[in-house]
């Protein structure tokens, strides 16, 4: 890692140098030489000018790589100074998936324009009308079909005529007349068939697929699941549409991965979720925050309810207050850990919702020992910090009983949620310490008047 | 997902009635029509002495089949009752690298005599040395390695020839004499290439490979920076060792995202990593989440003794107690969000350590518009309330000035930590909220000491 990063670091470096001699040709050759992906990010940390300059001197296949490993916002920045007619031989250029995408960011006039400038189109436009979170969104329709009596040297052949860029190039997938999904041969079938070998007697009939519509996540975890580089999408009819790769995959991982930790820490990711940080605006970040600050502010005025009710308690006995953190500090980290925990076990799919008894069974126990352990440190603890015993038996006691109570509740909340198809991590730490904070203070305070002979 | 679980629960059905009519052979021929990958979820959801008796009746390539989808303790558990001999013949059958995996977690007296009756004990003995965390301990060495000279022809001849159960049939790697990797030539060149063709002239030389130690972390990144199905693996010598495939990239990529939901609730992960959520023993749960809420619990202790200190203040306007809560409340959920963005930010490598002043830039105006929307909604909520203007006063300015605090802190202690080299998601949500609380306090009694006249 450091040493890509030094590497980036000394190739933007040579880039400055050559560009500010006026070496274009020279800054240009240190850009291509590179990966897309290194492309990309050295294009990122370059001045404004710098950038504009060399983008307008890459050649059309160059800038359709450098467009497929641009963010989104990035790519409609660089694309702004592209003339139409050299947009469109870009995108003829780009896989059609990521066309696609490109498309989907533009305004729809100019989308029109672009579009009757391209040779392709009939590669783009039936990717146009999917939502980017379905399997339709994903798909690229660079994939090659063939009939079932096609032989493999018929195949070997046809391979060799289309262009070799085809994004999907391992595999065949085999149709019927009406172009439904019949069976797939993977290459290396292909290659050890005799000449004279029909694609129906080499395939694979029992062929793992998607329907068009399926959600994302759902496509993630089928190609997790089976192990699978792509997938082929089907239409509802089971016509094939086109082919998923392993590089989506990775990306709609990730972008659950992001969703589920700022989830978990309070943010409602809806307008942040595929924006890379910097590209995220402050207004926006503020308004994703917002709300749920907004939500757990009022959920927990709650508690300033719940002390209002504990006014004369607290008044006879002050140092009640000193322990109002403590106690529910800890119970807000004990929920935290086991919703971290049964998120988790929910998003893997190791828990359904009808576990959620055996689940609830498990965190009970796992919360009375957690709960004995801090209960016996915090007895200890307040006794040394001089408090008397009933005191000290008090607080120890409501860790003890706060901490189970506080992760049998975690534990069932997400399931609960899941079980209603709302998404579990929701239900994120910081809500889940906001609720545990009211409900710990009147455990505390009844037990206290339980204990205590002033508040007797 | 529910058609899935709906079919996974109708074949459980199917197979329970077959096996409680004694017709075993179609029980297990309902078990083998499944992928291995549903035959797993069914395995784990029978009965034991059901599963002992289908495990039993397996032939050794189902038997291998099945194992390699399993978890490491249900394969430990499942190969128990195994013959050495037998145990041998299925290792032998097995993918090398999951073949490792397995000897990896067997005692060493019974991996030598398992491997003394291996045949193909070469493949996997290299691979019992590295690390499971390494690219050494995901690689395969089943890979196809030819040497320069070779024309197409005879590489097609050697396909041929080699068992098709290779994991990695879609590149073949180009070595020296030495057995360094020199290039890689992709199946579908090597189809379209003319028969005397030598990989030499068909191969690409600039082959992206990570070395043998490796972190898995590490080969994540590169594998999804570059959109790799596949990245070969080689010695400090550049010598080719093995093969990673996308399958294990999904399994690293779960498991980071896994450790850092962990993580980010307050759990230390290290004995529970890998485990998925039913094996994982109580005893090792409450270790790993005691560790933290321990160091959460002293930590907490800290505003104990903050607000000892303002007992007078405290005896004196016995409201500001009821506001505690909500203050050091909102100020650490203030804090998680900017922990949970910031920590995603950098495992995503959009935030490197030398950014920490943008970060810090761009966090503290977010914290200020926060702190300034929920100051106001505070001092509005606290008068209808009913506190006086001056109490309403010092809680809303109270609320600005933590949020403000809780979202710079936050963002500059996960950059830090990464900058030393410690995971930053140690820098919980948990932790960031506990260490909050008691600054977040001195804060509210020196800003209420500052505005309410009862305290002058």
């Amino acid at each position: 890692m450091t040493d890509q990063s030094d590497f980036l670091e000394v190739t933007l470096d040579r880039i400055h140098s050559a560009l500010a001699s006026e070496r274009l040709s020279d800054a240009l050759s240190i850009l291509l030489d590179l990966h897309p992906a290194d492309q990309a990010e050295i294009f990122n940390l370059l001045e404004e000018a710098e950038r504009d300059l060399l983008f307008s001197h890459l050649d059309i296949p160059a800038t359709a790589d450098l467009l497929e490993e641009l963010e989104d916002e990035e790519v409609l920045e660089a694309v702004e100074s592209l003339p139409t007619d050299r947009l469109a031989d870009v995108l003829d250029e780009m896989e059609p998936d990521e066309a696609a995408d490109l498309l989907g960011d533009l305004p729809s006039t100019q989308v029109t324009e672009v579009l009757a400038q391209m040779e392709d189109r009939d590669e783009v436009l039936p990717l146009l009308g999917y939502p980017d979170e379905t399997a339709g969104g994903l798909m690229t329709t660079w994939y090659i079909a063939l009939r079932r009596q096609t032989t493999s040297t018929q195949a070997i052949d046809f391979l060799r005529q289309v262009s070799p860029e085809t994004e999907v190039p391992y595999y065949l997938y085999v149709v019927d007349r009406e172009k439904r999904l019949i069976g797939v041969v993977g290459l290396r079938e292909l290659i050890v068939a005799s000449p004279e070998t029909t694609m129906e007697s080499i395939m694979d009939p029992d062929v793992i697929h998607v329907t068009v519509g399926t959600d994302q996540e759902e496509v993630a975890r089928i190609m997790a699941r089976y192990d699978l580089a792509n997938v082929p999408v089907v239409s509802d009819q089971h016509r094939m549409l086109g082919v998923i790769t392993h590089d989506d995959l990775v990306d709609v991982l990730e972008e659950e991965a992001t969703e589920d930790i700022l989830r978990l820490g309070g943010i409602e990711t809806g307008p942040l979720i595929d924006k890379p940080y910097w590209s995220q605006r402050i207004y926006d970040i503020v308004r994703s925050r917002f709300v749920w600050l907004l939500i757990l502010f009022v959920a927990e005025t709650f508690t300033g309810t719940v002390l209002r009710h504990y006014e004369s308690e607290l008044q006879t006995v002050v140092a009640l207050s000193f322990f109002i953190p403590l106690l529910i500090g800890t119970g807000g980290n004990a929920g935290s850990q086991t919703v971290a925990t049964v998120i988790r076990a929910l998003a893997l799919r190791e828990v359904r919702s009808k576990d959620f008894l055996r689940v609830w069974w498990r965190e009970v126990r796992v919360g009375i020992l957690l709960g004995g352990l801090i209960g016996i440190t915090g007895y200890f603890r307040s006794m040394l910090w001089g408090v008397d015993s009933q005191m000290a038996f008090t607080v120890g006691l409501t860790l003890a009983v706060v901490c189970t109570w506080a992760t049998s509740v975690a534990s069932l909340v997400p399931i609960a949620a899941h079980a209603i198809r709302i998404d579990p991590t929701i239900i994120s730490g910081p809500l889940m310490t906001t609720l545990i904070d009211g409900t710990g203070l009147i455990l505390y305070f009844s037990l206290a008047a339980f204990v205590l002979p002033q508040l007797k």
